[in-house]
């Protein structure tokens, strides 16, 4: 293996950027794991050696998230899509409803799936505002089966800072593109799920954290692969798991826990978010960010630039410089930098250091 | 990387053996695929590149497997326990029965999946011959939806040698364990499903091969994600895919086809399995098959040393001289041996002449 590695300057939404030393480390042994003569992918689900990776996998998480004894962790298959329906199917129970908080697309998508399984309404929408930000306070039903959020929203670019209160009523989170960005207080969350392929690993592989007594209280009379506790019961092993992915998985939470565990990774993720956000700010109009100041993520940052045709000039000399995945998603274009664990400060330095040079070009 | 890599006699059921000039060339690139400075895995699913790749994967399964032009090939998720539930939500409708052959575990919880959407009945058995056959002829109801078999039955070691005829009812095969082992003539099915982890690559991806017609006339009202018309009209890019999964199914499919595609392969097939048989038959009773004879699978090879502490010491002793994955399915014990694909031949001749030096010592 060469040991100047060219790297591209990856602002992917996710799939994304992975951590360098993760990727080494799955190379040298992709073909002969741990002097097995066998790839980590040719090992049985049911061997002492996957276990071994699948339950590290596990124990790193709830330690380095902090997950309380109380809540149980799986892994699933199908993407925060297919939690779209589980969610409902499990744990919104006859006579209940279910109470979704829509801050862009993928909660609009959630409440669409909840509706097969029963009542599901939008208690509270931004929807007017263009998702431009995060609702300060929600409403909760007496008779609410959970409150569901989006704690950051990829297209948009906003973030929930604080986490709305919901008493008795299970706050569920779907997390896909912050989770493990920053310490979280876990026990606030009746559930949280996330697809891996932003700031966990490769796609393939869905976390779930979810409270006992939700898994207690749940619908049973379902498919056997659409019941969470189907999951529980068998360590996530009741079939075959993505095994690979819960390897690399594994690797990413270990290079969370040598950057210094998530306070680390928190104040890395606030310093490279604020090289971009300062670029816009300081452009005196020439770039502007889609979300409300105080709703803006850190993940995955939104802007424009003001003249249209120096947009797509500035997508085109972005791409030519190196630089990977700044075009806004398909549904709303612009320009979006996703920021996520594993992107490197120096990446985010660069692009600030072009949008400063493109926009003294240009202006 | 070295060039002696040492290999392991890999007999497991699944996740199983990949062929290693995959696994090298999966290695190479791993951490920057194709000169764009990012890994496979760190491609965006939208972007020019990585859909190079999943659509070439489909090209040439269509290619190798000599798909016909009226059938829809997708990439899921969840393996083909999560198909149980998605084949009789899509394809039992309202009306008809759901009509399951039963030959192992895996038919069982087939139908037991399909129970949950409608009438569903096991409609012949070989369970009282405790799954040591085939049948010769299946039942065909005038009214059902679709006739479900398990091609290969991975615990029990049968197989499938030629496909009932079921007339107008469509034939739907769960051939997770024998996909592309060889030739088959696609157009006696109207669907064909396989986990990818015995034949085709790593776990992860599921494989679906569906004859349009009966995506036309499928249920229309089912959740996003477990509606395959959601796979199908968005080239499986509804949302993220497994891509590592399909990136390496598709350099698996470029191995079959370097191999001299399935015809080849079959041959190559027959010729490892018989080393194991024959040292099996050959053995005067010393080893005993559990399939019948003209039952016998080619991708797994169930067998029993007569004596059951010779046995144990068997499997203790293949595991010391390097065997990996012989021990029987924890549901039914004794010895199997998987000889999928990329199970070189040289690993089965391993097996065979252990198999008969541990009988000359021990008899």
């Amino acid at each position: 293996m060469s040991t100047t590695t060219k790297r591209a300057y990856n602002f992917n939404a996710g799939p994304s950027a992975l951590p360098l030393e993760v990727l080494q480390k799955a190379q040298a042994e992709l073909v002969d794991f741990q002097g097995t003569g066998m790839s980590v992918m040719e090992l049985s689900h049911r061997s002492a050696t996957f276990e071994a990776v699948h339950n590290e996998a596990i124990a790193n998480l709830r330690k380095l998230f902090a997950v309380p004894d109380n809540y149980e962790i799986v892994f699933l298959q199908g993407g925060a899509s297919l939690q779209f329906s589980m969610i409902p199917m499990n744990f919104l129970t006859e006579g209940k409803r279910a109470n979704y908080v829509l801050t862009g697309s993928w909660s609009e998508k959630a409440l669409k799936e909840a509706k097969f399984s029963g009542e599901a309404v939008a208690s509270v929408s931004t929807k007017e505002n263009k998702y431009k930000n995060i609702p300060t306070e929600v409403e909760v039903g007496e008779n609410d089966a959970y409150v569901h959020i989006t704690s950051n929203n990829t297209i948009y670019g906003t973030q929930w800072k604080t986490f709305p209160e919901t008493g008795n009523v299970p706050l569920i989170a779907d997390m896909s593109s912050d989770i493990m960005s920053k310490p979280v207080d876990i026990s606030k969350f009746g559930m949280i799920y996330a697809g891996a392929q932003k700031n966990l690993g490769p796609s393939g592989v869905t976390v779930a954290i979810i409270r006992k007594d939700l898994l207690e209280s749940a619908n049973t009379n379902l498919p056997t692969m659409l019941k969470y506790d189907t999951f529980v019961a068998n360590n996530s092993l009741y079939n075959t798991p993505p095994t690979f992915g819960i390897y690399m998985l594994g690797e990413v939470l270990k290079w969370i826990e040598a950057q210094g565990g998530l306070e680390q990774v928190a104040k890395n993720n606030e310093a490279k978010a604020a090289l971009i956000y300062d670029a816009i700010d300081n452009s005196n109009g020439f770039y502007y960010g889609h979300a409300e100041e105080g709703s803006r993520s850190l993940m995955n940052i939104t802007f424009r630039v003001a003249d249209e045709e120096l947009e797509k000039q500035f997508l085109k000399e972005a791409e030519e410089a190196g630089f990977v995945g700044l075009s806004g998603h398909r549904s709303v274009g612009g320009c979006r930098a996703s920021t996520y664990n594993a992107v490197p400060t120096e990446a985010c330095q660069a692009l600030a250091d072009f949008m400063k040079a493109f926009q003294a070009k240009h202006q």
